[in-house]
């Protein structure tokens, strides 16, 4: 790509050809660039993908684009995201090897990254409405979430080290700026981009009148901007993980900045929280039992985030925090508080979850659990119920001892009538 | 200084010499650097300082060693700290006009700032040492600590500019890494720098056997260094305030790092607490009236900050946080989440303002209020005081709701003897 100085967009047509020299595509699809077949996939807000096929496998480019592609050119968005997202898939290759796609190059002028086509993965959003089951699914989210929020903060990293990855990261200002905006301002009035459900107007109208709950909701931004517990992911929803029916990956961590241990967790929960709600558009023979494999997939979650965390608290605490000099070395029990610490990062994290259920209904970005429901007065419905939900985790995040007790909340919202 | 290409202590006999050059120090001291006096003056624990006199005036010249004075040098500090200094200096100047003293010059390869001349003015822990009173003190300080902590935090802040101080001042690593050492480790455990008066080995080894107050220091400290709210001076004891009995300014932010709003105002609260508890080995005339003097100074403190952090609020909020689209274009009350926002505040505060009175008994560098106090047993009584109200304060920091309870525990622990 060395005649290539400028960023230009790829296409299906002249892929082939700009990255023909790169030997690991060489490698992994085939000699003969001229053999590969390409094929715009992006179905994001964001980017171009794009699968090469050949000879001898696939593999998947992405590509930046410098505009919100959900809005078009009038949203200006910097290419530096794909170094930050190359950045953040290494770190956590690092620290949940096999999380995620394997990078096989990355240009940063082309904000281009080629890696691993995972083979039979579709996006786990698609799976939730088509009603299948992962399996060890809770098990990849809560090692995954407990392993990265762990060894990217200091119980973990040499403060050195992570100050300068937190130098690092802070340059990634536009993207989770989106998220400031469309995450945690906009749902809350009537911002220009915003839409929702007609019949929604009351029950929104009520909620954005509720001043104790917008100024928890902006306290949580505040932990948000300027709190660099770990790296997360920043924007860790049901299509930015892809699965098999038996194995799961995470992709697309461009939101990636440091920030609060319980943020990525508790989007993700949300995320599964509206398939939750969702689901009775989706089907109604075994409604009842996959609505609650969908919500075990959450008390799992907590189960193994919770268990993962004390053993990395136990056994890899080698950061300056709670150091095992002033507990361990004193005969003193460090699980004491390793368990405030879990405490803490759920109160943040059903925080956060309540917010993401909040801003796909009331913001720019919804998701397609709802949004494929084409009746809108079902789809009201159900979205109400999400909402009313998602202002209740609000309200009483720190106030749940587990996930067992916020699932018993969820399964009352999805008896009630909201409208 | 183009000559020195490499880092060179300065010496009161090579200073004048090698600073000749500096065309406003030929303006504020005198044109024949052969004619300026200069005399090594630091008492501190890690620069060299010097003043220069002249026929036009005087002024201060900072350098760096690159190793802690207090221990010498197989504790090796990096120079790069009078940089971070040098840009603390600048913004605290931007955020509280006059609050510094003037910077004239400033070499990074040298590690020197060359700076107004206080004339007049004393190290405030030596006036509370004497007795003295400073005029419009609190006012003063008050101010300080809430415009720095308002006006370095995204309520104020444009995200981009934030975030690329917070990349700047990431790269201050060994300077803080004292404070989380020395102030939120060291004291909770025997660690060898550690020392303090015998008779309190008691009273000490029962502290350190409180692991619930252990694990509340390390969350004080978890948010300490993964919370980046606002630009902290990060050492603001009365060593680090200089006065006349009527003006008042900041010096020395070296450990300055992006931290806790509440981080400054609690050390400064500290180190009132600590000139308070100590004055009964300092005077016996006029005691019980200095001493109210001294608390008077914390209760105005506390009142400033927060009436000066509402007119911010009101008057200054351009940052991201809690923007006035969501409150006051609504017409919903702002005022509201700032009371939110400053008990949080002081909540942080009064943790870190009793981990400050810990340290300066239990661990390496202790402060002359106690320190001068010769009779080991009058010393051990009054320290005992300062270290129970510490650890009251870090049990029940989130419980105050104003600066009057908490000096009327003060008042309490003073009429106490804990030996």
């Amino acid at each position: 790509m060395a005649e290539n100085t400028e960023y230009e967009a790829l296409t299906p047509e002249t892929l082939a050809k700009r990255l023909s020299g790169i030997k690991v595509l060489n490698e992994k699809v085939g000699e003969n660039s001229d053999l590969w077949e390409v094929a715009e996939i992006g179905d994001g807000n964001l980017n171009l993908v794009f699968i090469i096929s050949g000879k001898n496998g696939k593999a998947i480019v992405k590509q930046a684009l410098p505009y919100v592609r959900l809005v078009g050119e009038s949203w200006p968005l910097p290419l530096y995201r794909a170094f930050y997202e190359y950045n953040a898939l290494e770190r956590m290759a690092q620290r949940h090897p096999g999380s995620t796609p394997e990078i096989y190059y990355f240009d940063d002028t082309q904000a281009i990254i080629v890696m691993e086509y995972l083979d039979e993965h579709t996006i786990l959003r698609q799976k939730l409405i088509a009603g299948e089951k992962v399996q060890g699914l809770a098990e990849f989210l809560g090692q995954f979430c407990a392993r990265t929020a762990f060894r990217g903060s200091e119980l973990s990293m040499q403060s050195a080290n992570k100050k300068s990855d937190v130098a690092l990261f802070s340059g990634n200002v536009e993207i989770p700026a989106i998220t400031e905006a469309l995450v945690f301002t906009d749902p809350y009035y009537e911002a220009e981009q915003n839409h929702h459900t007609k019949q929604l107007d009351r029950l929104i109208s009520v909620l954005r009148r509720d001043v104790g709950l917008k100024i928890k909701v902006q306290k949580a931004l505040q932990r948000f901007v300027s709190n660099s517990e770990t790296m997360i992911h920043g924007d860790l929803h049901s299509g930015s993980i892809m699965c098999t029916d038996q194995t799961s990956r995470v992709i697309d961590p461009e939101f990636v900045q440091y920030g609060p241990m319980g943020f990525d967790v508790g989007m993700l929960c949300a995320n599964f929280f509206m398939a939750y709600f969702s689901q009775p558009a989706h089907r109604q023979s075994g409604l009842e039992e996959y609505q609650e494999w969908i919500l075990n997939i959450i008390l799992e979650i907590f189960d193994v985030f919770n268990a993962e965390f004390r053993v990395l608290w136990a056994n890899e605490r080698r950061g300056l925090l709670y150091p095992p000099v002033l507990f361990e070395d004193q005969d003193h029990d460090a699980m004491a508080a390793c368990e405030i610490v879990l405490k803490d990062i759920w109160s943040d994290a059903w925080t956060y979850c309540g917010i993401e259920m909040h801003r796909r209904c009331l913001s720019l970005a919804h998701n397609a659990d709802f949004e494929e429901i084409s009746n809108s007065v079902e789809r009201a419905s159900l979205e109400a119920r999400n909402i009313e939900m998602g202002a209740h985790l609000i309200r009483s995040a720190g106030a749940f001892d587990n996930a067992a007790e916020v699932c018993e909340v969820a399964r009352a919202h999805n008896r009630r009538d909201f409208l």
